[in-house]
Formats: structure tokens, sequence, C-alpha cells
């Protein structure tokens, strides 16, 4: 059988063949299945002021009234310095990876030893954020201050769910829409697919609010 | 000012200023501050066997090994319909919502009575997963089975994490690199950004695991 046409083959795969993978050939499967996510730099800062930054692809949407989000983090990895600076804290910042700084931004993954500073390491640049006890990063263009509203474990496999309430956000350049939408697209804001994919985007489309029996409408983004 | 003064104008929001914008306005804006989210459609099937398609942005990676998917999920909004069948069956499907499905997939977010399916009123089609009692979306490139394992309050705002485990995995193609990497982007996957907006990929990098002193290494796609 020739490549493309064993491209053109469905593949089904079981609980038992996800069961079988090797274990990194698993967390490169199962990473990708969720479909595309966030991209983001989270810095904080340790008890003797040491700037950490770790990249994130675990931060999502909670909700926007109070205005939350949550990020999945596991124990004893190389974001256990992001998670302890965190508890220590109660604050933490989310900087969006924009196009121009993907390399560096997935060299933070990197394990260095807790008392060195990513930010010394990847040639980003922190800045104090005013709101918060933590590192901004300069060359994201938008850039939120988080405080802690709860930790909550995922007691299934002992991971943590850090949920922040948004206190401050930052933004380069005025991205917002009339109708508050925030073009992420035009921030140059990335998204992560799998542990280790970067990909830009190009916009398909943007609707109005649905409603049974109406054709939908596009809004002109 | 002219326009693009204006936009070249950083912006600075704090707390109160998110607090006091209009409710409307200030749900695009949180939305999209989270960066890209995952474009999916969850399909489930009632007791009295109506198949329900909702679109979902907040699907996220949970964990590998077992290989675990969240999602929040928002009683008495428009998915009450998908949140109550997982309840009664315990399974659902997760299905990539791909380029050329953006327009009947954003359509499920209309408020169609409960016991009318959504597949009808959109045009998507419905076929029956072998692994569990939820319907799969055709025209979506990727299809998973899941199985509910736990459903947690997220206290501070009254929403449910609902956390399931892939029993099954769908592809029209192989999409799977010889690493394990699912090529989410070949498969036409879409991420969305905000409530409404949808977005195509074009990949900018993949890298090698990250190591303290060596510089960034690319992996071809």
């Amino acid at each position: 059988m020739t490549q493309s046409e064993t491209t053109k083959q469905a593949r089904v795969f079981n609980a038992s063949d996800i069961e079988n993978m090797p274990q990194r050939t698993r967390a490169n499967f199962i990473n990708a299945l969720s479909g595309f996510k966030s991209a983001n730099l989270v810095g904080t800062r340790n008890v003797n002021s040491v700037d950490n930054l770790a990249v994130v692809s675990s931060v999502f949407h909670v909700g926007a009234h109070p205005p939350l989000l949550g990020m999945i983090m596991r124990p004893h990895t190389v974001v256990r310095d992001t998670l302890q600076n965190i508890k220590d804290t109660g604050v933490y910042t989310i900087n969006h990876i924009c196009t121009d700084i993907v390399g560096p931004s997935h060299q933070t993954s990197a394990r260095y030893p807790s008392e060195e500073s990513e930010f010394v390491h990847t040639g980003l640049t922190p800045i104090d954020s005013t709101a918060v006890n933590a590192p901004y990063v300069i060359e994201s263009n938008i850039s939120l201050a988080m405080q802690v509203q709860d930790i909550q474990l995922i007691a299934i496999n002992k991971t943590e769910l850090v949920i922040g309430q948004i206190v401050e956000v930052v933004m380069k350049n005025n991205y917002v829409n009339d109708d508050g939408y925030v073009d992420i697209e035009r921030a140059n804001s990335v998204a992560i697919s799998g542990l280790d994919a970067y990909h830009k985007t190009q916009s398909i489309d943007r609707f109005a609010y649905a409603k049974p029996g109406k054709a939908i409408k596009s809004i002109k983004l």
C-alpha cells in the first residue's frame, strides 16, 4: 500500500490500544485529542523573590462574572515550582504566547533549578505587575494578573485545578472590539496542539447569537 | 486621535473596569482572554433516545494515563440537556469541529426544545458509536467516545466540571505521526476564540523536549 493509500484509511483506537501505547507515544496522542489549546506563560515569584516562568497549555475559561480562569497542574513535574509559588503567594500572571516568542516560550519547559529564573535562561523579559506580586512578560501582547480563588484536587489522577480571578488585564495595543470581543488573532496569540506544536491562526468567521429557525449569521470581524 | 493612533495605545483594565462592563460585553471580553479554545461538538442521547448535539469550547486535557478530558458546563444554560443526558447515561462523544462545518456547528448553540434533535435542525449527521450509547458526528474527522469518571462542582460559580475517560478514538484518515502526535491541523480541526469566533490554524513549529543549557530544537512536522 502506498503512503497516500495508508493515510486515506480510517483509524479506530479502542481503550486497550491506548493502554498499550508506550508512555511517550500515548502522551503525544492523548494530548492532541482535546483539540487546540491556549498557549500561555505563567509568571510567579518565589518566597526568595526569584521569578519563575512556565509554558502552560491548560488554561481555560471557567466563567465571566466573576472573571475566572482554571488551569490543570501536575505536582512533581516541571511546573512544581509554579504551583508552589502560587500556593505561597496566592497570585500569578498569565501571558499570551505570541508568534514571535514561541521558541523561548517552549524553552521555559526545561527543568531549571528552583533558584534560577527562566527569564534569565530564555531571554524573555520580566516587568513587575502593579496589581499582584508576580512578573508580567514584556514580550507578551496580552497579560493578566490573577488572584487564586480555589485549588481543587482532581482525585482521579491527582492533578490540581487552580482557579484564579482576573484582577488586571494589560494589552500592548487596543485589541478590543466595540462589543467587548478581544481579537487575540490580531494580538498574534498562538494555539498549541499536543505537547509541543505551535500554530498561528487565520479567522474563518464570527457568528451572531444562534436562534432556532434562523439561519446562522456572520458578524464581520 | 485617529483610529490607527488609538489602536497603538496600551490598554489596562482593572477589576472594577471589568465589573462595570455590561454583561454581554464582559462575556465577550473575558471569554477571549484565556487564549484559543478547543472546538468540539458533544453528542449525547436522552432517555427517550433523542440525540442531542452541542458546541462546546471548554474541553481540555486532564491527563494521558488514564486518558482523561474535562469540560466546564453551566447548568440552566443551553447545554442543560447535554449535562442531563451525560448524568443519565454516563457517556457522551466529543467530535472535532472541522473547517467545513463551522456554521452548522455554531447553530447547535440555538436553544432547541429538549425533544428535538440538533442533528435534524443543523443538517449534521449522527452515526451510532459502537463503544458508547451516544451519536458520533459523521462530518467530524476525529471523534472520541467518552465515559464519565467524575463530575465535580466548581463551588465559586456553580458550574460543573465533567471528567470523562476516552474509550474509543475514530479518525476518518490516519492523522497520527510515528511518535503518536495527532496532526489535528491536517484533520482540519479549528480553534475558537471568545464565544463565537472560529479560526483555522497554520503550523509555526514543533519543538523537541526542552533541556537546560540546550538550544531549542525544531521537530519537522
